[in-house]
C-alpha cells in the first residue's frame, strides 16, 4: 500500500491516507454473435465494455451484474470470469484492477447511468476510439474463441 | 465505492474518505506434488497461501512474485491467473479481492517478512487452520487439478 494525501475540509492540513490500486469490473456481453459496447458519458470519452467500480461489501459477481444493468439495461446469464487486468497505466485517472467477465443476455441494450449510448458489435467491426485496455482486452477474448474452436475439433 | 470516515489528526474532526475493497494476490506454488504454505506471524493466526496487498501502481503478477519472494523466498516460474475470490467475509479484518494465482517452483520453501514459517503439504494433507477463504481455493485447485487430468483422457 502507499500513502495518498488528503487536506482536512476543517482545518486545510494535509492527512495521509492509505491508498491501493481500485478494483473494477469490466463484462464482455454476447448477445448473439454480437457483443455490448456502451459509449462514455465521461472522460475518457469513447466506447468501452460495460462495467465499473466495486463497491465496498460487494462482490464482483455482484458488481458485474449491478454494472451491467446500470449502463445498458441488461440482465445476465452464464456469468463467468474470464481474467484480471492490472497494468498500472490502464487507465489514465488512477491505478484501477479490472476483473473482466464474459456473460450473456438477450434484448436490446440501452445506455443509462455513465453510458451515453449503449451498442451491439459484431468482434471484428468495433466502434474506436476504445478506451482504457479494452481493445486489449477483446483482442484477447478473440483469441480465446478461436483457441476453444480449435479445443473443439 | 462508499465512504469511511477517519479523523484529522491535526484539528481532531472527522474526513470522508472513498473506500473501496482493498486488491490482494495469492499464490498456490507447486513444487513437484506438494504446495507451498506459511504460518501467519500476525492474526488470524494459522496457514496460509503466500499472499498479500497489491501496492498502488504495482501489477498483479509483479505483486505476486513480490509477495512469494518476500513470505518463501522462492522464485517463480509458469505464473498464470486462477481466479478471483470477493466474497465481503473473506477476510475478518476487512473486504479484500484477492486474485490468486498458480505457479511452480524449486528448492525449499523459508519462512519471512509476515511469515513464521513456510512448509511444503500434499493437497490431501493440508494443515489447520487454513485463514480466510484459502480452504475453499484449495478445493477449487483440487477440482481444476481433477478436470484437467479428465480432459487429458
Amino acid at each position: 500500500m502507499s500513502e495518498d494525501i488528503q487536506k482536512c475540509p476543517h482545518c486545510g492540513k494535509t492527512v495521509k491516507v492509505f491508498r491501493n490500486p481500485v478494483p473494477t469490473v469490466d463484462i464482455i456481453i454476447a448477445i448473439d454473435e454480437q457483443i455490448v459496447l456502451i459509449e462514455r458519458r465521461n472522460p475518457p470519452l469513447g466506447w468501452a465494455l460495460p462495467g465499473g467500480f466495486v463497491d465496498y461489501g460487494e462482490s464482483l459477481e455482484d458488481a458485474a451484474r449491478r454494472e451491467a444493468e446500470e449502463e445498458t439495461g441488461l440482465l445476465l446469464t452464464d456469468l463467468r470470469q474470464f481474467g484480471a487486468y492490472s497494468d498500472p497505466g490502464r487507465d489514465p485517472r488512477q491505478h484501477t484492477i479490472s476483473v473482466v467477465f464474459t456473460a450473456r443476455s438477450e434484448g436490446k441494450p440501452k445506455g443509462g447511468d455513465d453510458a451515453l449510448a449503449a451498442g451491439l458489435f459484431p468482434l471484428d467491426q468495433l466502434p474506436a476510439p476504445l478506451c482504457f485496455d479494452h481493445a486489449q482486452i477483446l483482442a484477447d477474448y478473440r483469441k480465446s474463441l478461436s483457441a476453444a474452436v480449435t479445443e473443439d475439433r
